[in-house]
């Protein structure tokens, strides 16, 4: 199922051809690619090249680990993170490990990252669904996450299923057209909050 | 110049071959390819679709809006930030506008939209350099960033340019080997910090 962007001029096909889907099905990913995901975000830049990320990671190989994060994930979450194969909890570490200063990027650079992973996982015909729904203080203290680190999001990866095995109204929902807000209301010229002047009459 | 990461699996070449380089050429990056970037970044996922990611933009198209955004780089980076034809600073609204509660994931939403841009603009050739040195108090003056509203990176767009153009030693630096902490250390399985078992030796 296609969901293609409706974007004023061409974007690559691996961005506009991305959403983020609640059906997945069980078939495995393999190794390799959960190492490629990783890799991918590995990759990113970062400030001074911090590399802040860091991933909680389980697969459907090993269920005991994959129950056990999946259990992680709120309620309604729960109605789609048993079935991804890979599941993960990105987090960010609040600090630079050179000299112990506030690193103001850190959760920023996680979001590079993770949207790198989500490009890789594109390029293998893999959905990712993000999740900020997560237990914080569960997975903090199943995990040992030190202070220090700051929990940001569930992660959930695995080749798209069939959206009628969704309740309804879900299956609808899959199909209706994504939608995002005008370019003229997120970019700006001269001032905060004043359309970007390169923009064209059809993005506004 | 090719600066390709050395992964341990194969990664897809947007990402691989993605590098932050100092050198921008002076050739102009069309309008049209100006507006993909910014729509790549728009068509990112965000939590509950809040898209808090804004961009104040400026190109070389428009000299004094141009000088005017990269006077808000600091010293260092004025070094580079003037040939760059595309200049942006990230910004992150920090509330949803459903019902004015914080998003604790607008910065890492940021980071996502960015990450998106920066692989729009790889697709096209382009080189992408952020810098956490900007003046963030300049920019809220300047600009008139509104309360509620965290002024995150800048960004510069350009085509790549020639190393040796810049001043020593950054021409052996930008042909250095790109570095990143081995997966062990990112990349997690039971608790934070112990290694994912799903890596392979060669890559911790």
């Amino acid at each position: 199922m296609h969901r293609k962007a409706q974007t004023a001029v061409p974007i690559h096909p691996l961005l506009a051809e991305r959403w983020s889907s609640r059906a997945f099905s069980d078939d495995p990913v393999a190794p390799e690619l959960v190492l490629s995901l990783l890799e991918a975000a590995r990759w990113s830049a970062s400030c001074f090249n911090g590399q802040p990320w860091r991933f909680i990671v389980a697969t459907r190989d090993d269920p005991e680990q994959h129950a056990r994060l999946a259990a992680c994930f709120t309620t309604s979450n729960q109605r789609w993170v048993p079935r991804a194969w890979v599941v993960m909890i990105a987090l960010a570490v609040d600090t630079f490990e050179v000299d112990g200063s506030a690193n103001r990027l850190a959760q920023y650079d996680v979001g590079l990252a993770v949207q790198n992973m989500v490009v890789q996982a594109s390029a293998h015909g893999l959905n990712v669904r993000q999740a900020a729904g997560i237990d914080i203080a569960r997975i903090r203290a199943e995990y040992a996450v030190p202070e220090g680190v700051t929990v940001m999001c569930g992660v959930m990866i695995g080749y798209p299923g069939d959206p009628d095995t969704l309740v309804d109204p879900l299956p609808q929902r899959e199909r209706q057209p994504r939608t995002r807000k005008p370019l003229s209301e997120l970019c700006f010229s001269g001032r905060f909050g004043q359309a970007y002047d390169g923009l064209p009459d059809e993005t506004r």
